[in-house]
């Protein structure tokens, strides 16, 4: 165990924190609020197109604590392996994972190793937790959206959730589709330049989709939402591989995508800004807060209608994430 | 999944940043280091004599963050559960864990839940993270060892992985012998205010036990050690188990014992301050670090010879925490 860790993740993972081998990690902080969001990874399969489970637990952590306007500093990792999982799988995700968290600038200080049985688990979970920390400028919850605010999504929906599905079923187009696991706190650091105090609600529309993401807003703020159909960006290769699915791209995970509610009179701004930015080249304002003592998220369809976009009902695509 | 985690999570660990149901905590903290550690939780069975995998999992990680000498602030906690888990059990668990956080004073602010199949996990698995401030007047690090420095232990060790191991075999003495899983920072908290500059490590000995934990201190310092084995407290019960189940209890796990480096001249008071604790009550001085290039440690056992106390060779008890 103890060579495991030196020779496989201390090594990848290299930093002064990690080497010193202590319980824990100890470093100063700037000043600010702390921001900490913890997130485990059970994705299957371990390696899918555009991304692995090492890089997503990286990309999915730093993202919540940046949906608060947070810049992410520190990780830790907690690695759950089953018996059996080849070394050189392991050695591939540990490998993509110093890569990602090397690059978001927030390296993995701590860490620890469990191992399973074989068949008490599946290959491996990481659980990683983020710090990061908020700028006192800045005022980002999900119980801030009022009436007239702007609602703006940083790209197109659906395409990590399709990309796992399809790479399941072996579908045929799934080489044309692939995860968007990215970490976004660079994207959230324009916008916090860009408007800061305009910024309300940050929220990464993960497992349930945009459409769960809206409704959990929506509840928080205890405001409705009216969103446009034909201005949620959907990949053409995602939206059929949705129809051979069964999936609704609304309620299909993203996990290098974000909401933003802002103060109408910035939207065009922070919409600009995403746009500059690699993340968010396909960023749109998608619709409006509106009072509704409901809470509902309604659609204007693309023949002209109304409809509620719903909590999601039943069973998520299990381990997407 | 929304439900699940409003009516069991958010309900049991009820606190006002919970309730925001927002990606991530954000708090201020106080001034002072941050310390971080990360701890998966993969006991089996999930409910011991003396405890269970929620308490376990609030424990094991609010004590890697105390032996920085850290007071510990916040916890987040990420869920694993295996479908088909017993929804009793679960919430059993969540409140004992929701008890040992409310004890300890450290609530858990964030958190995640993820399913798998049945098959693919064993009922749940627990990651807790735990983040501390450390007063500045304080530097304990497992690198500070110095020869002349006197080895302090809080108290008698073995108590947890006998008893996991007796309840797993089912064996007779199995109700007498209970874990010793319990949260340590108020007894540091004891340490630092007796003598906070003599202080020089801290390490909880759990897995691998005594034995580990102090190789890997003269490791990391590069200095040898000598321990008494008549200083080392070692319950009678414990003992007898050991002998059955062919366990040597110094490379057994405990989870509520820790292992003090300490000043010389220090040693004394320190010493006494663990008696006034609780959880000190049985603590002794067991021994003392020695100048060794090889790093070993030496303990003089009963019968007045000198054997090594080597790091543990092959596998170590599997799924202990
Ligand atoms: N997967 C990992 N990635 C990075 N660092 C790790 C990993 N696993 C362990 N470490 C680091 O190795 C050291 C030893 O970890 P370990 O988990 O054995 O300590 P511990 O938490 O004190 O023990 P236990 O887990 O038995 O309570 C720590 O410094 C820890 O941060
Ligand atoms: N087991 C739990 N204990 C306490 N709080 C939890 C638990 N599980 C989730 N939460 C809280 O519920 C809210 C929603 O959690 P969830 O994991 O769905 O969000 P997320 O991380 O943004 O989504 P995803 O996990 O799909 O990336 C968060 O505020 C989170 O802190
Ligand atoms: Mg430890
Ligand atoms: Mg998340
Ligand atoms: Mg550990
Ligand atoms: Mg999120
Ligand atoms: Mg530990
Ligand atoms: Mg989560």
């Amino acid at each position: 165990m103890a060579q495991l860790i030196d020779e496989l993740f201390i090594k990848h993972f290299d930093n002064e924190l990690l080497r010193q081998h202590n319980d824990q990690a100890l470093f100063k902080l700037p000043a600010g609020r702390l921001a900490i969001s913890t997130d485990g990874h059970v994705i299957s399969p371990l390696f899918f197109p555009g991304g692995d489970i090492g890089s997503l637990a990286v990309h999915g952590t730093l993202n919540d604590v940046a949906m608060s306007g947070a810049k992410p500093l520190y990780l830790a990792a907690g690695f759950i392996l089953e018996e059996g999982l080849p070394l050189a799988d392991l050695e591939k995700i540990v490998i993509s994972m110093a890569a990602a968290a090397k690059g978001a600038g927030t390296p993995i200080v701590t860490g620890d190793t469990k191992v399973v049985e074989h068949g008490k688990g599946d290959g491996v979970f990481i659980t990683t937790t983020g710090v990061g920390v908020v700028p006192d400028s800045v005022t980002i919850s999900g119980d801030r959206a009022e009436p007239g605010c702007a609602i703006l999504v940083s790209g197109s929906i659906g395409d990590h959730g399709v990309a796992i599905m399809a790479s399941r079923e072996n579908l045929q187009f799934q080489t044309t589709i692939v995860s968007d696991s990215a970490a976004l706190h660079g994207l959230v650091a324009d916008l916090v330049a860009t408007a800061p105090t305009a910024l309300r609600c940050l929220r990464d529309p993960t497992r349930g989709g945009l459409a769960t993401a809206l409704n959990e807003l929506a509840k928080q703020s205890g405001v409705g939402m009216v969103i446009d159909e034909a201005k949620i960006p959907v990949r053409a290769e995602v939206k059929a591989a949705c129809e051979i699915l069964g999936l609704d791209p609304l309620y299909v995970a993203n996990e290098g995508k974000l909401v933003c509610i802002c103060d109408a009179a910035a939207a065009d701004d922070l919409l600009a800004a995403m746009r500059r930015h690699p993340l968010g080249q396909d960023a749109s304002i998608i619709g409006e807060v509106i009072v509704d003592p409901h809470g509902f998220v309604q659609m204007t369809t693309a023949f002209g209608g109304r409809r509620i976009v719903d909590w999601p009902v039943g069973e998520q695509l299990p381990r997407i994430c």
